[in-house]
Parts: structure tokens; sequence; C-alpha cells
């Protein structure tokens, strides 16, 4: 069978089996996750034995350090999947909340209820463990969904896609439900983007360069970020101990994720007090900075800043650092900049953190907290399956709600449009 | 200038404008509304003359009376325009709303809050009182909007464009805010669905082809619907005279439309009772039915149903008819052949009344009521902008608030990631 057949097949399946998971009770998907978990648990042997063949198939084909610890499945990593499945068990149902409900003058009753998007096509690199994340939140929603992973997981993926086929079947549920793509053939994931009457959305999972591809090609709406550009606006008259700390979080708590901050903004005001304090201490944990002119006149440990440099997404311990002399002129270095994706503003002054909520066009707006805040689960969302910075559907973290949508009910007794 | 640099400068100053509109207030933007509505009524003369230079022009291209019909703003036309601009701007403004606020354990206060989805690219075709309802609907809920009528609609758009700029200038709003693109070049659509930087989402209204032209053509997300392929389902035990209405209804009370009945099932247990007396109420209003072998045996009026006709949108006096012997048949008909429209189910059973409202994947599901309610205006909406029946980001029916997406907001005082 070809790749473009295989997967021709799998989707049919899955859309089959996305009208029944659609309606199936919560009890019954909640005992599947928790089988998983028990199952995971149970066959951890198994699954760390096809898993080795993945990774020394990885050390042979010359991965980096980095990208073998990502498709290594250890202890941790199991024991985090078995726990992660018990925590979305745990979470509420979205499907079937009626979001509102009105009646209409000629007595119609009319509402808005939850249901699942249908099938979701999810593409992703090379951790294993991601297969079950995703299945989870996926299955807890009510849709189907199709997984697209690494060729270097390919093993581990199946491995681990068997026991989530033998715990929907035990649970009563269809096993196509969640299928893993069992080729590592690249045309397949060309296919999958072109099954846009069987795939209703598309969530890609990885780099940049994955999701670009995978945006250019798709026929099927894409949910997706390219890139995190994120700013933290120290203001003028901020808490100067309180904006060093969420500076220093933003950019060093951990630094190759997209929600690091890549630019400071200082207004002019406080840029003598703040700047040099906050240099020292952002050059003590190893960040090089990158200065515009004003902020090496005041911090001159730092480099000169580039054109290039205030639109990177640096995804390592290097900060661009720019005095700005008024709110007005950070929100436009962010308009134009950013990546609406995730802004903070360390301020005192109530009218101006209410100007810069309103004003900053992002997926996550904050006032005196860390950028290191925009995650599903930080932000009480419960799981996160992604995250997208277009504004259709879903802006930001998107959980298990943002895997739904609504149809709308009308309950009459007999009327017709006069 | 060419298309293309013409449609790139529009939508450059579009993505400018929708910054400032996005924070207007509500006073302003409803102040513009209302001008608009009483500078279109003072300059109906001016405009009707505009309008009569294109009326002529269609002519003598051969247009259809029908589509010289939709082209034509006479007197009704225009005031029932006014009366639209009126009936938005007493709307409640959607955008500000926080839908949600909640506290996280850290002390971080997290909301979303309702925002613009930025800049519209709004394709239609003849109808130029489109260019007014639409410019109403994307200014209320904050967008910018780039509008591209059909060419046959130039000149009456470029005078109501005007109009609109003056209302927008002389309430201290962007008149970039609405812009009319002023070509007939086709390159012009083309390059519209290119602009993937500046335009947020396209919104086609028209006949299948464009919707499947921009479909096709767009690399930016588009809200569409191709067709409505509706459904009533005639529950055994059915109150035989609702049922009547409601069928006859659905189908003759504007034929022609997106959510007119298409295909009319009934079950077996009823068939004997209600389909005679509903083909004859149906044929008295010049319903042409086509029926499957057991609707030809009851109802021998009914020519014989081909395959082709249970997926067709008539959009005409034809309706299709097949008996089914339950309600699962009924809804893997629906599943098979909808369109995800709209499907209504008449009944008295409550079990069964449930089991429809779940087990059927459409916009819009009815108990006991016509398929002519899937409306914005009907459903409560306020007003429509047009309907989705792609599950992303809106499904249904598009009011105010489709126009809109939430952004994340966290209020914080020093809060860090641990």
């Amino acid at each position: 069978m070809s790749a473009e057949q295989l997967v021709a097949r799998v989707c049919a399946q899955a859309r089959q089996a996305a009208r029944r998971v659609a309606v199936a009770p919560s009890d019954r998907k909640n005992a599947a996750l928790l089988l998983l978990a028990k199952l995971i648990e149970q066959n951890k042997a198994a699954l760390q034995a096809e898993n080795a063949i993945d990774v020394a198939a990885g050390r042979e084909a010359g991965l980096s350090a980095a990208m073998i610890d990502r498709l290594t499945l250890s202890d941790g990593v199991i024991a985090g999947m078995a726990q992660g499945l018990r925590e979305v068990a745990a979470l509420p149902d979205p499907v079937g909340e009626m979001t509102a409900m009105w009646r209409r003058p000629n007595g119609l009753q009319v509402g808005r209820q939850r249901i699942p998007l249908g099938v979701i096509g999810f593409i992703y690199e090379s951790r294993p463990n991601v297969t079950v994340d995703a299945a989870a939140l996926c299955l807890k929603s009510g849709n189907a969904v199709v997984l697209k992973g690494g060729k270097e997981a390919l093993r581990s993926n199946l491995a681990l896609g068997r026991l989530i086929a033998q715990a929907l079947e035990q649970s009563q549920l269809p096993a196509h439900a969640v299928q893993v793509i069992d080729t590592t053939d690249r045309a397949a994931t060309l296919a999958l983007l072109k099954q846009d009457e069987l795939i209703d959305v598309i969530i890609p999972r990885g780099g940049e360069s994955l999701i670009r591809f995978v945006a250019a090609e798709s026929r099927i709406p894409v949910l997706k970020h390219y890139k995190g550009v994120c700013h933290v606006f120290v203001d003028r008259g901020a808490d100067i101990a309180m904006a060093i700390d969420i500076c220093v979080n933003s950019k060093c708590h951990r630094p190759g994720v997209c929600n690091a901050m890549e630019t400071m903004l200082v207004h002019a005001d406080i840029a003598e007090s703040f700047l040099p304090r906050c240099a020292e201490a952002l050059i003590l944990r190893g960040v090089e900075l990158r200065g515009c002119p004003r902020t090496l006149a005041i911090a001159p440990q730092a480099k000169p800043a580039n054109d290039d440099d205030w639109p990177a997404e640096f995804l390592d311990l290097i900060l661009a650092v720019r005095v700005v002399d008024s709110l007005e002129e950070a929100m436009d270095h962010i308009a134009r900049y950013g990546s609406q994706h995730t802004e903070a503003i360390v301020t005192r002054d109530y009218a101006r953190a209410r100007r810069f909520i309103d004003g900053v066009d992002s997926s996550l707006v904050l006032v005196n907290a860390s950028t290191r805040f925009n995650d599903g689960g930080q932000l009480g969302l419960g799981a996160e399956i992604g995250i997208n910075t277009s504004k259709l559907h879903a802006f930001g973290p998107m959980g298990l709600t943002e895997l739904t949508t609504t149809k709308f009910v009308a309950l009459g007794n007999g009327q017709v449009r006069q």
C-alpha cells in the first residue's frame, strides 16, 4: 500500500470512529485513560525495549544528544505519561456543555452546545510521549486523532499506539479513534495535509521549519504558532526589584522555549536606575545583552544590537535591550517586531497598565508577571495541546475546550418562519 | 498601479487602521454608524444616480432580471441599509468583554478578554447593500475590513464607500478602517487572498463557485459554507399537522436559500398516515417530489428519486423524500448526504429528541421547528455576516461575537515561574 493509500484508509477509519467517540459518555473516556495509564506502567519494559531500538538507530544516524534525550522513554518520562493520563481523566469533560441558552420571542429556545471538532491531524517530531499526551487530550474532548510522529520515534510510537488501541477496545470505544500512521515515508505527511474532507484541523508541534512546511502545504485549517518573540516593558516608576525578578525569570527560567523573553524594553525615565542592576543580574546568569545605543551608554557590558536582533527569537541566553521614551513607543515596537505571543509590562501605574492590556495584540498580555506563564497548565486550562498565534478559533494556549466547538440547538413546539 | 499593488496598499492601510479601530470606544463606533445612516438617506439621489450607471451597464451586459434586481438600490433597499445601520448601532459591543476570569493558586488573576480579529477580507457578488451591512458589522466589532464586491456593482460600492469614509472621519475614526477595492480586475481578488500577513480572515458571500474559488486560492483562513443540504426527519408518532407545517415551511418559505429543506426523511411507522397528506400540501405549493421506492408506493404523485438527488441542493421547489426504518437510519442518511448545515426532527418522543440533538453533527439541530430558523437574526444573534459550516472558530451563523476572538490577560504582583 502506498503512503497515500495508507493515509486515506487511516483517515476514513478515523472519521467513522469520530462519530462514535463524539457521543461517548465521559465515564467511558475516563476509564480508557485510566486503563491506558495502567497499561503503560505494566508494559514499561516492553515499551523501553522498542524505544531502545529507536534510540540505537538514532545514535547510528548521528542524532544530537538533545534529540536522543527527547527520544528516550526513561522511567521518568513513562511515569510522566501515566501521571498525565490520570490528570486528564480528572479534568471536566467539555463536551455537551450548553454554553448559553436563551428564549426567542416566538418561544423557540436556542442554545449553544459544545461538541468535538471531529478528526484532528496531529503532526509532531521526536518525543514519543507526545503520542500519549495528544491522544489523551483528543479522546477526552471527544475527537478522533490521526498521529504522525517523527520517523526516528516510529517503533516507540507504534508500541504506544497498540496500548492505546487496547485501552480503547477494553473500554468499549472504537480503536480507530486514535491511530499512529505506520510509515516513515514523508509523503504520508503531505497526504495527510490534503485530506480536507476527512480531517477537521491540523495541529503541528515542533520546530519552525516543520510548522512552516505544514502551513504551506495544508488544505486543512492549521492551529499553529511559528515563534515567540516575547517582550517585557519596564515602565517608568516600576518596582525595580520586581522588574529584575520578572525579567530574569522571563529570560533565564527556560530560555529555549517560545514564552521566554527575547527583547526587554525600558522606559528612559527608569533606565539609569534599572538597567545597570538588571544587566548585572542577567550577565551573572550568562545572558548576552545586545543593546540599542542608549542601552550601551548606560550598560556598557552590552554588545551593540543590530536590526536583525529586534525580530529575533534567540531561544538562547541572548537578550535584545532597547530604551524607549514612552509607553506608545514600547507598544509600537511590539506591534512592529513582536509575534503576538506574550507581552508583559512591569508598572505601578493603573492607567498605563490598562492601556498596555488593551493596546497590545498578543495571545497573553501580563501585568507584573513573568512571560513564562503563557502555558495552558500555568494559566489554569488543565492541560495544553499547543498554542495558536493566529486569531481564528483559539488565540493562545489550547486546552480541552479549544479542541471543541459549539453547535446551535433549537427546541420548539411547532415554530415556523412567518 | 497594478491590481496587486493596489491590494497591497489597501491591506497595509487596513492593518494600520485596525490597531486604532480595535481600541475605539463603542460610542464613537456607534456615532459613525448612525451618521452613515443619515448620510445614506441624505444622499439617496446621488447614490441612485451612480447605481443607475451600474444597472444600465448590467443590462447592456445581459445580466438576468434576478441579477439586475439584486444590483438595484431601490428606495426600499436604501431604507433597509439605513435601518440596518441603526440596528447594528443598538447592539451590544462585544469588544472588551471579559468572558471569564479566575485566580490561580499563586495569586495571578487570569481572564479572557474579547478582542477584534483584526482585518477582515470580505468578498461578495452583486448586491451593493452588502457593502454597508458588512462594513457595519466589521466596524462595530472593532475590525478593519477590505471589501471586494462584484465588478457589476463597482460604481455603487465606491459611492457607498465614500459615504462610509466620510462617516468614519467625522466620527474621529480612521477612514481606512473600511475600504472598497477600486478595480474590476479579477487579479485583485487573487491578490487579496495571498495577503496572509495583513488579513486575518476571509469571508466570502455568494454562489458555490465563488466560495470554492476563494477556498482553493486563499492562504488566509476562510469562514464559509458551500451549500445547505438540510433535512427534516418526521419521526414515528409525530404530530402530523405540526410535521406538515414544518415541512411546508422548511421547503416553501424561501426555497432558494441555504436553510431550506432539500430532503425529507419519514419514519416507516408514520409514512402511511403522514406522507399522502404532506405530499398533497407540498404539491399544492408547486413542489416536485422525488421519492425512494417506498415513498412512491405511498405517494404516487412523486417521481422516482435517483442517487444524485440525495446529496443535491436544489435551491428550488424540488424535494427528495425517503422512508427510513429507524432514527439511526435517518441519522446515518444525514451523516452521509448532509452538509452539516441544518437538520430538524419532528417528534413527540423525549429520548429520541435527545438522541437526535446529540447525534446529528450540524451547525443547527432543531426539534419541532422549521429549518428556516438557521439565521443569525432568527436565532437571536442580532445580525449575521455569514454562516460557517467548517467547525473551526464559529460553527453556524456568525454575528458580531463571531467577528471577535479572545486573548488572555494576567494580572500579577510580581509572580515568576518556580
